[in-house]
């Protein structure tokens, strides 16, 4: 019941739209209502829901996170990624929709992405279905 | 199992006491134990549990919120309202609480907050009731 | 199904390292595969997963929080813990591990903290363990 989805990131900051992969996991798992659970198994990464119409939307996410955590601060982790791991604490690392007929009830704008704080990398989502009783 | 919530909210940015509807909701279900996600299918609002006793906390958190991310900013997205989709992605889109004999298990203050950060606007919330097994 | 973990913290802001503390919960459900939501019945604490290897990862995260909400601010609320209540609202008040085999599924670096910002006070965490259907 839990799916992994594998990513690669292109740039050291990035939302990456993932709606696809995880509609397409729920449609695999070939149960119709239920809740998806969407995790990340990284501490510079984190994953979100926000407009997936507009991308200026996502690239505005990204660059305000950027400029309230600069990648230089008054860190004490010295390997330079103290800002991820910051974002990653407030994004936070999972994110839950509803599906009904194997369908995820968005809203109309809705998409998922996996937020990127430390790339160019490779990456993993682990999703997890939950049927309904 | 997923119920809808209908919200009217009243100003750009303000958190709203959504607590007595989830609880009416949840006795609604007849289910006795379980985990209650309330979920918000917007992309420029959020939901939150915090202080329900004194008003100025609500306040608080909207308005700090508001400063960190003005209305007005270096933003790409030309509709007026990228700091509300940035405020949505990092408060986050949905809140989990447990409830035992029909009682959600809160903390002495704790309440559910739906956040506006575009408003005023007709708004929903779904909350899906999970029963313990 | 729902365990209560006892805290103690010691600081004002302060991240507490209670992966063990969850596991042994798991351990003792006698549960081998499922979900298990920890949530914190305070508003003026939170929760998160990060980087528990380097200590200094758990003081920037910390840290860079109380830069951005200091504790005396243009703050409605007079209890003097605005900021915290700001802070709880937006790191959150729940997160959900997988676990298989009675172990959680995390990423080499994860942990799980719970994230103190009006210490120090004897805390509470709940956690639900939901099993695999």
């Amino acid at each position: 019941m839990i799916y992994r989805i594998e990513i690669q990131t292109h740039h050291r900051n990035e939302l990456l739209d993932i709606t696809e992969e995880v509609a397409r996991v729920i449609k695999k798992s070939n149960i119709k209502n239920g809740t998806a659970i969407i995790f990340v198994p990284h501490t510079t990464a984190g994953i979100t829901l926000n407009e997936n119409y507009d991308p200026s939307v996502r690239r505005d996410i990204s660059e305000s996170l950027a400029r309230l955590f600069p990648k230089s601060g008054p860190y004490s982790h010295t390997e330079g990624n103290a800002d991820a791991h910051i974002k990653s604490a407030i994004v936070g690392s999972s994110r839950t929709v509803f599906f009904e007929n194997g369908n995820i009830l968005f809203g109309t704008w809705q998409g998922i992405f996996f937020c990127e704080f430390d790339g160019p990398r490779r990456r993993e989502v682990f999703v997890k279905i939950i049927p309904d009783a």
